[in-house]
């Protein structure tokens, strides 16, 4: 069952969110400042520290996302599966600025279905709908950072993810269409691969 | 047949080695300062910018591996095969401070052969044999970053990568066995998984 409420997510505390990320997911960012809302796709994401919890983002200057996150100073990373390909090729491939990204007609091209949403926990931001796990985020302002390198750090303040999927700290994808993805440039991705552990190395 | 020299590898424009990142693999940095070296494995690296290139590292300061690049302002990111996942938990599980991690005393634990490598064209840290892809990396130097976050931002001096894998701007994995990696947590990983594009996206 695709995810569509905090209430269905399992919890996972901000200091093991960086298990979410560790494996190099592409991530949707969601962003929202008063009224206005927006998605964006972004591969460069990662974890930056584990307690208290950081990630780092990189989103272009130029980009409705910027200025709502620069406004709000919120984001959530959305984790999102194979089956969401398509959406995540089709927000990366248009402006918040042109239409609403959330909007079905925004998003004929490339994706079957338009995204949904529900409320977050601590943020604005809305999440996404059916994703793998989801991590709201605070923006810790470093105006060198931003201006210079368009680098956001933002401590992680609750991360959520679908039980079906990740728990006791680990994934466990239950088929080849349940994955995560990574992203390799012009409508190319990677389903993550088989899971293995290195002899020895058990728990 | 493993890559063991410069002259073996393709060399992929800096500006196009996000390309190499841009999937989340777990890499190996090594590292150099004088006759000291040490590599160790970090999942937290990825892109920053395409032109001129730059990524992303975070390595400890307690690291002995920070140490070697803060004294030389150099490091490489090596892209291990799936068949290096025991050389990569071994790296990671233990201290250049302790011994050499290139001699194979030093890695009998998880890991069937020790790691040999070759010299990079710009930079003294060596590079690891039988990786998929290399990235010779300068530091920028950020002290408020380096100091509060842990956090390395390097200029990518030049790229390679073995030429049976990665040609034309993508990644090409001929089978199960020789792919990129992608770190979960405690001696756990996922193999890159299937490569697929989104319908209507085909270059």
């Amino acid at each position: 069952m695709p995810i569509e409420s905090l209430a269905a997510c399992c919890a996972v505390p901000p200091e093991k969110s960086y298990l979410l990320l560790n494996h190099g997911p592409v991530t949707l960012v969601t962003s929202a400042d008063g009224e206005r809302r927006n998605v964006m796709a972004a591969a460069w994401a990662m974890p930056l520290d584990f307690s208290p919890a950081k990630v780092l983002l990189v989103v272009d200057k130029s980009a409705y996302t910027r200025e709502l996150i620069d406004a709000s100073g919120e984001f959530a990373l959305n984790l999102p599966l194979r089956s969401q390909a398509g959406q995540v090729l089709a927000v990366g491939s248009c402006s918040g600025r042109d239409g609403n990204k959330f909007a079905a007609a925004q998003l004929t091209t490339f994706a079957a279905a338009q995204l949904t949403t529900f409320a977050a926990a601590h943020i604005a931001a809305p999440l996404i709908a059916g994703c793998a796990a989801w991590l709201e985020c605070r923006v810790i302002r470093e105006p060198h950072n931003e201006r210079t390198y368009d680098l956001l750090i933002a401590e992680v303040l609750a991360a959520h993810a679908d039980p079906a999927l990740f728990s006791d700290g680990q994934w466990h994808f239950p088929d080849t269409a349940r994955t995560t993805l990574h992203y390799q440039s012009g409508g190319r991705f990677f389903a993550t691969g088989e899971a293995f552990v290195v002899p020895g190395a058990e728990d």
